[in-house]
């Protein structure tokens, strides 16, 4: 398959990238030093990169940054960098792509853990990821040409520095390799309207 | 208590009212025709509102738009609609009231089914909805002051028109009365964080 992979330079692209590269044709965007420069939260930019990349197969985000931070502190300004990035630029990357993945190609997003089960300073984050899934769940029953939508959602990572996984107290964190066999499932197999939970 | 009612204009707003105005001192908040004005797409307005109002036990959402439109039509700027409102609109209410609540208070918003269960041309309102699902669920861990928070997530009322309830096949609609009951529980009771499901 020719794969279309957003965010593909972190430590979640990275391993997804490496779990499909052998397997398929991987198309890596990022905000710098990728095959196709974008950043997600500019329609104008999702639009660019979608002509310059022509049809893909699969779709996938492994992007999409949040604000973390006390809820006494949070104001609508700071929460609007999650619904900037994690909310809008993944829910568009469905809206302003389907023209250019193929016939029963599919989409994948990432959501998270904290959606289910709160960490501290993670609300806003938390509420861009209740999004993508509710949104994933009732765009799979209209997308056309048997496309898919799916999201995995992980849980702390086993290779994140150990300051963020001190936000997550019992917590088991789980391999990235483990998250990005998730990946593979979304891509190459049959379900839709999936949130993959990896916790 | 002291209750600020918004969207108390509205069908919901309007049981909810009726549930409660025998036992509670309501302020009726919504855009036009109420005790107090708010557009709550406008941070300003809403702090206007809260300027006037001055402290209370509950705030109540029984507002919010969203777009409802099949996927294919959907445009990054259509989906803005229910972001402005639906979720942003009750989220700020949250976020810009705190301060205005009196210990032991609480905040109720508003999601709704299809969340949970999709409906054609629901997904920028279900993406909303769940949004502020996973909001509460996080932000009730780190309110101040024994402030509570919840949600209540109805399916189609009973007193819908028709039309509205040819989108919901199958579903069995409910009383309003029964929804406005729900409010009470989340106001004069206990539990936080909750996302309380009349369906």
């Amino acid at each position: 398959m020719r794969i279309l992979l957003i965010g593909a330079t972190g430590l979640l692209g990275n391993a997804i990238m490496n779990e499909l590269k052998e397997d398929h044709e991987i198309i890596r965007a990022a905000r710098h030093n990728a095959d196709v420069e974008v950043d997600v939260t500019k329609p104008d930019s999702i639009k660019k990169m979608y002509q310059h990349t022509g049809k893909v197969d699969a779709v996938i985000s492994a992007t999409g940054s949040a604000h973390f931070g006390p809820l006494k502190e949070m104001t609508p300004k700071l929460n609007e960098i999650s619904i900037e990035s994690k909310l809008k630029g993944q829910v568009n990357l469905i809206l302003l792509g389907m023209d250019y993945v193929n016939d029963a190609g599919s989409f994948t997003l990432t959501t998270g853990v904290i959606m289910d089960e709160p960490i501290y300073q993670g609300a806003s984050s938390a509420m861009a990821n209740g999004a993508v899934q509710a949104f994933i769940k009732s765009a799979a029953t209209e997308a056309p040409r048997g496309i898919r939508i799916n999201s995995i959602s992980p849980t702390v990572f086993q290779e994140s520095s150990e300051d963020l996984q001190n936000f997550f107290p019992g917590f088991e964190p789980i391999p990235l390799s483990k998250v990005a066999l998730n990946f593979r499932k979304s891509v190459e197999g049959v379900q839709t309207g999936q949130s993959y939970k990896i916790y």
